[in-house]
């Protein structure tokens, strides 16, 4: 669980401060104070999710009985925004490696792909704000220290990315099992973004329709799909082997 | 969890039927009777792995409120023994692909190992009896139905498994970073058993020993090892590649 923050003021002074914030949750039936108003304001400003949820939903996840009807969840590390993101790939003196979360939910699938990400030399990731587990305490702990050195953006909106990222020629390939390619077929030497759907789901079909190639990993037995993070992890560990040859 | 059988005679009938068991908890403090003594000489005789706790954990660990001292855990999946795994390796007919898991304790890194097993065509995998997560209901969820799939052997000395296989001619290869050749300047054409250590602590100094190869993988970051169910994906498909070729 991430570290959380309770009632109206600690929370305005959170995102005054600047504190990075994965989300915050907001009961409707609060009252539309000046406060309110100005909370609602700066986590738009903030770019920091708001999710609108029934006053027992705040009773239940408060830890301090007293919420005023809204709870902030602490990041464990501030997210960069996209365009640094890019600026941080242009400064590599290698073709960009980038990986697109669409919609990972478990905690250590994202702690063990920062792992794999720092191993790689993958130079960031982008997940979207709303469903996708973001950077909370079980991430940084799974991540056994790669949160420190792994930049990680978020995106309202994953098909913008997408087309922001083609416009800086990067190559968009989706993993999944539908791709008539295997990994090995295609260059991934080519500046590129992997994009990894969520447990169970995968690549949402928008997206699918928007990389501009889909790659499926070898798979030789009954069942259909591996974990989201060796999936991820085994993409990624291809892109090291054919850019070392 | 796993399911549990509590008392005396429950967990009889279940060692007389066969049941697969991950372990029985004893009481130190049980009476010795003759049916105590036939649990220890069954546990014994079908190789399930008895451990002496205080009266203390027993209360904890009941879920009936009536242990009698004794708990049993059920597994989700038989076991085989190594003889049966070593004999399905022969019926294959291709080079031995053996995984051995030295001390891996989260359920849900097996679960993903499974699947992987699976997707690369492994054709079984070898646990310790002890200190070693075993194929629990966690596990069978995890996995996602590659738990009916792939063949699961334990082992009471994982050092003299590896004595056998080696007179099986299957070459032992353990994943450590410590390993001066990386993972692809070595053949894994050949019949390859490869050892992944627990995690955190890695493959276990003497079975690190009893090795004929120490590979490591590829690391780029600041980070010094990878999640243990990625490090066992990114070797596997390093295997499934080198075959491929």
């Amino acid at each position: 669980m991430s570290d959380q923050i309770e009632g109206r003021n600690p929370i305005i002074e959170a995102l005054r401060s600047g504190r990075a914030l994965n989300k915050i949750l907001m009961s409707n039936d609060v009252e539309r104070h000046t406060i309110i108003a100005e909370i609602l304001h700066l986590a738009k400003e903030k770019r920091v999710p708001v999710e609108h949820v029934t006053a027992d939903i705040i009773k239940i996840k408060s830890l301090t009985g007293s919420p005023q009807g809204i709870i902030a969840y602490v990041a464990s590390k501030e997210y960069i925004n996209i365009h640094d993101l890019l600026e941080i790939v242009k400064q590599k003196n290698e073709p960009a490696f980038i990986l697109i979360l669409d919609g990972l939910e478990d905690p250590h699938n994202l702690g063990a792909i920062l792992r794999t990400a720092d191993a790689t030399g993958a130079q960031g990731i982008i997940i979207p704000e709303r469903r996708s587990v973001g950077l909370t305490d079980t991430v940084a702990r799974v991540s056994a220290g790669a949160i420190e050195y792994v930049p990680v953006a978020r995106t309202v909106n994953i098909n913008n990315t997408i087309k922001l990222l083609k416009e800086n020629d990067i190559w968009i390939v989706g993993v999944d099992q539908s791709g008539k390619r295997s990994m090995s077929d295609i260059d991934l030497k080519l500046p590129t973004a992997l994009v990894v759907g969520g447990e169970g789901k995968g690549i949402s079909s928008l997206v699918k329709e928007n990389c501009d190639e889909i790659v499926s990993i070898p798979m030789k037995g009954k069942i259909s799909s591996l974990n989201a993070s060796v999936a991820a992890a085994v993409v990624m560990y291809e892109v090291v082997r054919q850019r070392n040859i």
